[in-house]
Parts: structure tokens; sequence; C-alpha cells
């Protein structure tokens, strides 16, 4: 049994994770860079050890330092979090030779998933529909235009070892095909380190659905049932829902399915999330899959009464799925909104600084998870989500009125941040009808700046 | 409908009715002392009235001023939350005959189930099991004797018109009984101004096990299942859980049974609780009615999912119950802890004061409903108890160890308070065990202290 945790990430979800040790009875050991001397992770953890400055690269990116931390004060296993490490195979591998134990999947499950193209051809391979486009990478400039050609444009160019929006490039014409494959190339390579890149037809506009998966090391696989994230802007994702609110019944059978189905073929052993897009003809497609825990994790565990982070922890302990399918019962209604530090009236441009008043709303069916408190001082070098509100009620309407209640509640004082642009979104009919896709935060957005909102 | 919904009450409770409010779209007036000016539920109610000074009968308790309040800001209806007027039916006839709605059952039931010896009348025509005692009022002194030898010692002699432990004397022996009948009517006739008392068997250290009622106008009646709230010291609930742990099946189906055939033989039409004493021998007695919402009903909204505010002020709305008791399905457990500003140093003593620093946790599961923030200043006229930390899990264990690391974690500084006691509390194997009696914490409380855990 794992008997002490090293948590390489910071921020909700080193607190997210501290708190699962706390009441699983693992000991916990925070890192921390220089900046996050006064974190909540850092505060809250049994053990904190710095492990060097500020900068990512200085500290949550510095494999090295990172391991020695953990060993150092006899940890067992390292939970990555998401993002920094969470999907880096190198890393993985590097943990699991020090002898300890790497709390995701196996290192070649990261490596395969992680690489787009070589993950199509293995949901091909698994009959899990895949958006129609180049079956491997791209030789050369030509091979693309060609198939986008046959296709019919628009086309998207994505890097093979891409993510985060990165590496991409969406062509709409002929004429505009050489320099956007030259570009996502180009960028492909200072992004990642690998100019590979692969061409798929492009979903105009599509929602994004992805099911949440426990897997265990002994065969065993299970989902969660979905979330609906397609409230996005720039890629990134700022509100989600479970479950999908449009989705049939059939459609969402078959998408839960697929993605157990394509966790089995993969040999996947951990928690992860396979990643849908769904286009207007209620088509779904595999987009890509994260071997890890993801932000919005927490409003599958409202519907479902699972807790994620506990189950990701005993599957990387080797111990057996203890649930079974059918003994995930959905219930209710579970939204999130990402709280950011974030300039709305300047282009969402990150707000660090001071809290000087903190007021979080609690009572029934409202959670945080968050790594803020009063008087903290937000760092400006990491990212700015700062809490996650979640709500959960008996209905989607119940619980869009919970979150704006909710919201009108929050209070963060001394930083700008988007909360007045959540509760906006909660009152806007295409979001409240549930009917949105991915274009629908970047349009109204626009809307609101047409109409003053954000001055 | 109720559009304006007018709050006699402050603290928790109010803050709680205003984020149903909130929720339901009703307007809320919150009420306020000269004291309660920067209070959390003045702040967040969408108007808020002062009504006087700070000590209660200057405000809380000030019938005409509360009405007026009301009627001057156009409500429709007024929540007595718990304490104060909540179960006066003075106040709630006046509420009515002002042409307002008053949330919580009829005057008169409020009246006949105040009466404690006429409730235990009426128990026993419903055929609920009372503890064996007086039919009646004791007429003198020497009616009570008889009835004590006959029965045995010990007995309680208790005030007609009493609660909260006041009015109530314990007799041991035939010795002792004259001058404690005499005590208990003095103090009856000075707290309650009437010094009618009655008698009954004494029960040595019994479980204090509760059900939740919700009943409609319509002559619906169901229960919440039941809630353990035998933690208490001096009367005083301190935690409570949901299910009671100990309960075998065919007890626990009488007693809810029992309990919701009490409320429909008084024709009870709101939220309510049946109070009920557990012997030792599994034998449950029927102790009080609460005609009111209770301070631990978050636990019971936990293990159904039913809001209970929402679902009582429909009720005064005159709605017809949504659920059927079928409806109703109990899953998982939850705990509370009444955290107060209390220096259990000094044998509990209320601690008012400002909050210099405070940090609620967060996350899957944990709960808080609370009427404090960072810079809050705890005045020193009302009740000490500040938040309620609730938490749920699947397994009482999983919920146990849940509410020891939410305790942990919780921070409130620039007051005393109680959260270490819990915190020692929720490790003692007599709770862990769940067979912890009424006279449980006083011991408990007792071993700390006689092993330097207080100083």
């Amino acid at each position: 049994m794992i008997q002490k945790l090293c948590i390489a990430n910071r921020g909700e979800i080193a607190v997210r994770i501290i708190r699962a040790c706390k009441e699983m009875g693992i000991q916990s050991v925070a890192l921390y860079s220089t900046a996050d001397k006064d974190a909540l992770h850092t505060q809250l953890a049994d053990e904190a050890i710095c492990i060097g400055g500020p900068r990512v690269n200085e500290s949550y990116l510095d494999m090295n330092n990172i391991i020695q931390a953990a060993c150092s004060t006899g940890c067992d296993a390292i939970h990555p979090g998401f993002g920094f490490l969470s999907e880096n195979p190198k890393f993985a591998r590097l943990v699991q030779s020090c002898g300890l134990i790497f709390v995701g999947p196996d290192p070649e499950i990261i490596e395969k998933m992680g690489n787009k193209s070589k993950a199509r051809q293995m949901m091909m391979e698994a009959n899990v529909p895949v958006i129609p486009g180049s079956k491997q990478i791209l030789a050369d400039a030509q091979e693309g235009l060609v198939l986008a050609k046959s296709m019919g444009f628009p086309v998207i160019i994505k890097a093979s070892s891409g993510g985060g929006g990165r590496g991409m490039r969406i062509v709409r014409d002929e004429d505009t095909y050489v320099a956007n494959f030259k570009a996502a190339k180009a960028e492909a390579m200072a992004c990642f380190g690998d100019d590979d890149v692969y061409m798929e037809k492009y979903l105009e506009n599509p929602k994004h659905i992805e099911v949440q998966l426990l897997a265990d090391k002994h065969g065993n696989v299970i989902h969660l049932f979905e979330r609906d994230c397609s409230f996005q802007r720039r890629n990134q994702k700022m509100i989600e829902e479970a479950p999908c609110h449009i989705l049939d019944d059939t459609t969402r059978q078959e998408m839960l399915d697929a993605a157990v189905r394509a966790a089995k073929y993969v040999g996947y052993n951990s928690v992860g999330t396979i990643e849908f897009l769904l286009d207007k003809n209620n088509h779904f497609y595999f987009m890509e899959m994260n071997t890890r825990v993801q932000v919005e994790h927490p409003i599958s565990e409202m519907i479902t009464g699972v807790d994620i982070i506990k189950e990701q922890i005993r599957s990387a302990d080797g111990i057996v799925l203890k649930y079974k399918q059918a003994d995930i019962v959905r219930q209710g209604y579970a939204l999130e909104c990402r709280i950011n530090a974030e300039n709305i009236a300047h282009d969402f441009a990150p707000s660090p600084g001071k809290i000087n008043f903190l007021h979080i709303p609690g009572g029934k069916g409202v959670r945080s998870d968050s790594a803020v408190y009063c008087g903290y001082e937000i760092p400006p070098y990491y990212d700015s989500m700062i809490l996650k509100l979640i709500t959960f009620a008996p209905t989607r309407l119940a619980c869009i009125k919970k979150m704006r209640s909710a919201l009108s509640e929050l209070i963060i004082d001394g930083v700008h941040t988007n909360i007045e642009f959540h509760y906006l979104v909660l009152h806007a009919p295409k979001f409240v009808e549930g009917k949105y896709d991915t274009g629908f935060a970047e349009s109204y957005i626009k809307e609101l700046v047409a109409n003053g909102e954000f001055i």
C-alpha cells in the first residue's frame, strides 16, 4: 500500500490530492516553487519541499529535482496532477526507474496516446469513430493537399505531439493551404520538438463531449458517464456540465461503449478521459485521450458519487477496481465554473495579485475546489485558474439557478476575475437551453463586447 | 406564489434561507439588529432592514417590529428560522392576522406540540410510545411522589411549557423528591410564566434519535429518515449523524412509522421533527416535536438529496408535496459538527470577537453552512454557533475520516473555537463505534480534562 505520496503539482489540484490523502491515511508531501512558499498546498500537506525557482522549468517541470524530493522524503509514489509532467512518458519512466509508483497509466500508454496520429490509428483499430483524415503523418505538403481536396475544405492540420491548441491550423481553401501547412510544422517543432503533422476534416463548431473512465491494473475498465465541455474560449474550457444535456440516450450509450472499448483496446489502467467531438448530424468522433485526471473531474464525481482521485491512487497501487459498471448510477446534474484571476475587459489577460477579501459560498449542493485564501498573493507564473465552483442539483435548471446564486455570492477582492462573465453566461438563453457548441463562447464574448458589457 | 420572503432570524440559518430564496427566484428581506449591521445575512439578502438594538428582545424577539418591517418591504411571507420566534404560536398568529404567510405549521399545532404534557397525551392517542409517567399535569407534590414510587426512581419532573433543559429536575430518591419538585415549579414559572409540571420515568443516558418530517397542507406526510443527535453537552447538540448507525432495520422502520403516524394524527403541515429517546433495551419513546426546521437539517438533506428549506417554503405556499415516500431513497452517510466560538478550556464559555483569518475547507463531500467571513466581528449577544461543517461519504467510516480531514484544515483565527474538541471526539473509539449515548459527551469531556487535554 502507498504510505506516502509526493504531489508534483500546485494549485487546487494539489489541494484536492492532499485532501484525498488525508482521508485515505496516506502521508502527503507537497512540492513548491519559491513563488509558492505561501500557497495552500504548501501549507496543507504533511510535509513540503521547495524544489526551485518560480518559473515552471525551474521547479514543477524539473524531473530530477522532483524525484529527488520524493525520494529524500521517503515517498513511495508520485502524483503528477494535470498539466506539467502529467502526460510526459519520460517522467513516468523516470519515476518508475527510481522505484516509485507513478499515479497514472503505464508510460507506454501515455506515449502512445500522446502521439495524436498513433492514437488515431489505434482508435480505428478499436472500431472507434475517428474524424476522416490522413491515416498517418503527412509525408509532405502535397500529400495533404490531395487529401484535403478529396475530403473537401475546411481541414485542420495538427501536430502529432501537440495539445492545448498549439501546432494546429485550420485551412479553409486551397490558396492558403501551403502557408498553413508550413506554419503548423514550424509551430509543432517550436512547441514540441517534433514537426510531424497529420490532417483531419475540420468540424465546424462541434460539441466537445468527453467520457470519464476508471481502470485498474487488472483489465477492468468502467465509465463515469460523460461531460459536456463545449464552453471554450481559445480551446480552453471555462464551464463544464455533466451529463450532456442534448445527448440522446442511444448516442450516449454508443459513445460510452466506444470510450470503454477504446480504453480496453489500448490496455488502459488508470483514470483517464476520452474526448469526442459531436457534429451537427449527431455523429461523434474520437478527438484525443487524456491519460491523467482532468480539471473538470468533480462534476463526474457529483453525478456518480465516486471519488476519482482516491480511485486513481488505489488503481496505481494495484488494487482491483471496487466498482462494476452496474454500480455506477447517474444522479442529478452538475456544473463547474472555472474562476480565473483574469481581466475580462482586457481580453481575459491574467490578473495576478493579492486577494484582499475572499468569500466563497457554501450550503447545499455547492462545492468549491480552491487554492486561495484571504490575503493570498496569486503569483504571476502559473495558470490563472484559482477556484472551481461546482453546483449539484436534481435538474439542470435547478443546477443553473444554484450556480447563479453561488456566483452572485462569491467575492474575490483585489484581483480581476471572470466571475461576472460566468454570471452573464449562466443567463444566456443559448447556454440555458444547452444547445451551445464550441463556437458559442467566442461569439458570445463578441456580443457582450459589442453591447458594452465589458467596459 | 410567495414573491418576497422576510427572514426573521440571523446567522447561518438566515443565510441558508436567503440562498434557497435566490435559487427559487424569491426576493429576500433580511432583518438585523444594530449588532448585526455587518452580518452575512444582512449583506446577502436583496434588502435588509434594521429592527432594533442588539439584545434579542429589542430586535429578533420584537414581534411588532418584525411584522412591521415585513409589511413595509412588501413581503408576503415570514420565515422564522429556528430559535427566537420559530415556535411561538402568538407570533405565528400575528403574522397570519396581518395577511402574511407564516413559513411553518398552523399556530394551533405549534401551541399543541409546545405544551409538553398535551403533546404527550396526543402521542398516546396516536399510539406512539411515550415514556411511562403522569398522564397529565401533576396536581401537587404528593401525586407525583405516589407515581414516582410506583414507577421506581429515577424520575424526571418537567415544565409543561419547557424546553432547552430548563424547568427540569431529575430525582433519584424519595428524600430529594420534594425539594426538586419545588425547584422545577419555581424555574418553570421564572422561565416560562407557567409552573405546570409533569413527570416521566427518567431514562439513564438513552440515545437521542429524531425523525425528519416533510408535510404539506393537503394531508401528505413523509419522513426523510432519522438522525442520531446523542452527542450533547448540557442538552445542547454538538455533533449529529444520519442515519443512526446502531439502529436495526426493524426498530428504524417502527420509529419512522411512528413519527409519520404522529404527524398525521396532529394534522401536521410543514417541516418538522419528532425526537425520540432510545433506551438500552432498544425501546424508543416520544420525547418532543419540533415544529420548525432544525440546526441539523443538512445531514438529512445529504442522505436524501431533498432541499428541506425549499420544501418548507413550498409547503407554506400551499403547494402539494412533490415527493412520495417511495421517492425518498437513503444514500450514504452524513455528519455535522457545530463549530462554536467558545473556549473549551474555560468550560465552553462563549468567545465572541473578530475573526482575523478564516479558511473553510472545500472539496468533495464537504459542505459548510456558515455566517462568518474573514474580518467579521462575532457579536456577544447571540448563540455561539458560527459554522456548521458537514461531510458526506458512502460509508460512516469514510464520512468520519472526511470530517477529521476537514476539521484539520479548518482555520478560524482570532476567537476560541471548539474545532480541536471536535477533532478529538472524531478520534474517540466510542464515537467511532457509534455506540455513544447522551451521557458520552460529558463523560468524555471529564476524561479529556483529567488527561490535561484542555489546558
